[in-house]
């Protein structure tokens, strides 16, 4: 097995056979957090797999920049190896999450404009909110790549909007990461369904991390009914 | 008297004579918060308002807009309204405070820049720090607002550090408040001692609310020293 350089909730990252490229394994169980029950849903990281293919492909066929390659099996991909910029970057249609609890926006209300938020990786569970005076003073962008993220990030939320529009499910919001490839930056991470909120607007029901934490059984079906509906599968 | 139309830790806010014109009246108790004691600091209120009318008269002297006036009595002064802004503006130079405790950036740190953050007055204690995103979504400002009030805090910035270094403190940060007066956005709120952070260069002490906490003798000694400093009296 090739040397392992990251793991997370919702993948482990591996060297590619390749120096400048990695591989994403999507897991099953969630056995990051100390204090949360471990749990493995089946097919979770199969399912994880395939819509993050999906979506990056999409975004590709959009002439959007990412770091994917392609899958090379039913839990694995591969992709191109970016020096990561360490923001979690947040895009946001509706009010929900923080937005409720630290500004007081009432749940659910549709945004005037979409908010794009950065939030520090900093190995903490709770990564804190930062703007883009303090990115550019602690060196983590400059003001130009921020003007590139932001501009991307609101691109990419014009996509995928759209596209789980037409499969009957609002984009609340959803968190991705971009990197630095050569002088150009673009998409990295995945695009887990972990990494999105949403509204199924058949049911009026929000489908987000909340509803995958049940029961591994529920969550299992919630995935797959989800997964369907989103790759247009019968 | 006058409708009293706000109060707060520093000064109390009445309706002024003319209709768009408001008093400053600076307190010498602290009030405000029900689990802090309560506590007055001899001369507090009067040497909060001569340093403010001071540093007021010397941004204007650099035709910086603001809402002041003119003194009108040793602890009163007269400002225009303003329709505020409801923002906390934050300028800092040296890592201190929420930077620290927020990002793990060393205090004492001097910063590569200037670093502004915005905070949402919301009557809460804890003001939550906001994005550019989050106050035009909001509508609390326009971009060209916030580019607006970006380039005032760099420029009082410029002005306020040369003219404490020149007593020998170094400006830590400070917190200042703006608002529209017609098309204009001008500096408003106050510039009491409260609202700043230094660092002592003779002695190397951190001058802060902190120390303006301390037991109302040494904090009223702390406040006529400092006063007498920034004023250039003997």
């Amino acid at each position: 097995m090739k040397k392992k350089i990251a793991e997370g909730r919702t993948k482990r990252v591996f060297q590619g056979d390749n120096d400048n490229e990695l591989v994403f394994e999507f897991r099953d169980d969630y056995s990051d957090s100390p204090d949360e029950k471990k749990m493995a849903i089946k097919q979770r990281g199969v399912i994880n797999n395939q819509v993050s293919a999906h979506l990056f492909r999409l975004l590709g066929s959009y002439n959007f920049g990412t770091h994917f390659i392609k899958e090379t099996s039913d839990r694995t991909c591969l992709v191109k190896k970016l020096t990561m910029i360490p923001l979690v970057v947040v895009v946001r249609n509706v009010a929900a999450g923080s937005l409720v609890k630290r500004y007081g926006i009432e749940e659910g209300k549709e945004l005037d404009c979409p908010i794009i938020e950065y939030y520090l990786k900093s190995g903490e569970p709770n990564a804190p909110l930062i703007n883009n005076d303090h990115i550019v003073s602690f060196g983590h962008a400059s003001a130009d790549d921020l003007r590139e993220i932001h501009r991307l990030a609101l691109k990419m939320n014009i996509i995928l909007k759209d596209f789980f529009r037409r499969r009957y499910l609002k984009l609340i919001d959803f968190r991705v990461e971009f990197g630095h490839q050569d002088e150009k930056i673009v998409l990295g991470d995945d695009l887990a369904l972990d990494s999105f909120r949403f509204l199924d607007l058949e049911s009026n029901e929000k489908l987000d991390r909340g509803v995958f934490n049940k029961s591994a059984n529920e969550a299992g079906e919630a995935l797959v009914t989800l997964k369907k509906r989103i790759l247009l599968e019968k």
